[in-house]
């Protein structure tokens, strides 16, 4: 797509996630993007990750939705407060609740498009809902609240404030 | 534990999920078995399963959920049937829903324990909750809602009905 994914901009100790983390070399690298007022995320599963034969295995799906949502409630968070995804204070937000519904079984060997739509904005809250779409027909739904980083997770560096996270509260 | 895990009954054809699989080489191979009322599985994330660094993948708690409340719904089965695990028709679940609280960061390095209590049995459908512990302090709590494998997945073989389902349809 060109532009830097969503999970680009997180700071590199932010970075390790198995899900969409740059730094994890075992990780799925998912990548986030805006695509209009929605989010989308493209993702191709690898053979193996298989639930019954010829179908894509369930966790992988709520790690796709998971990562996704969370992506896109920093980057909502930022463009709520009318600033680049460049600018500090830099934003990372975890997963405080995932709740997926599983449609139908969603085939394997193509690939799939978690589409994000941001619920409601809160100040360390954000909600987002996504829907997994194989082929143009939507397998899943999900929905994750996401929360911003707990300062108790910083960590413990020159800096104990990488994220700004004093700064927002003060 | 000596005795074989749910995940072991499974036909073969419905043992290459990623999560659970005994075929699956690249999977995690997540194992459950009865403890009392309660069904227990115990999984070692690897040190890439990371969240931020020192914390386990959200997804990859998603995943055991997933996994280990399935499990837990075949075996509620046979055990509400007074019928053994190794008996015909053979029973495969898959999630209709999964929902995950996360209560506060899971510690990676340490084994995980996720406890599984049946919440109800019906015909097609069961519903398990889970516990998710660090050292014996609760970090996720989940519920799945399990279905019996629909007719339309099982596999085009010399069996067409290799899980029971026509069987204890009629």
């Amino acid at each position: 797509m060109g532009q830097k994914a969503f999970q680009d901009y997180y700071p590199d100790h932010f970075s390790h996630c198995y899900g969409c983390g740059r730094l994890n070399e075992h990780g799925l690298h998912l990548k986030s993007y805006w695509d209009g007022a929605d989010s989308i995320c493209t993702f191709s599963p690898s053979p193996f990750h298989t639930a019954i034969p010829g179908y894509v295995y369930g966790g992988l799906i709520a790690s796709a939705i998971d990562c996704h949502c969370t992506g896109t409630a920093a980057a909502a968070t930022y463009r709520a407060e009318g600033r680049a995804m460049d600018t500090e204070p830099r934003l990372r937000f975890v997963t405080a609740s995932l709740h997926v519904d599983y449609l139908r079984p969603t085939p394997l060997g193509i690939p799939l498009e978690i589409r994000g739509q941001v619920k409601e904005v809160g100040k360390r809250k954000v909600v987002v809902a996504a829907l997994v779409s194989a082929r143009g027909q939507v397998c899943a739904r999900g929905e994750v609240v996401a929360v911003l980083v707990p300062e108790h997770l910083l960590p413990d560096g020159a800096s104990k404030d990488p994220i700004g996270v004093k700064e927002r509260e003060s």
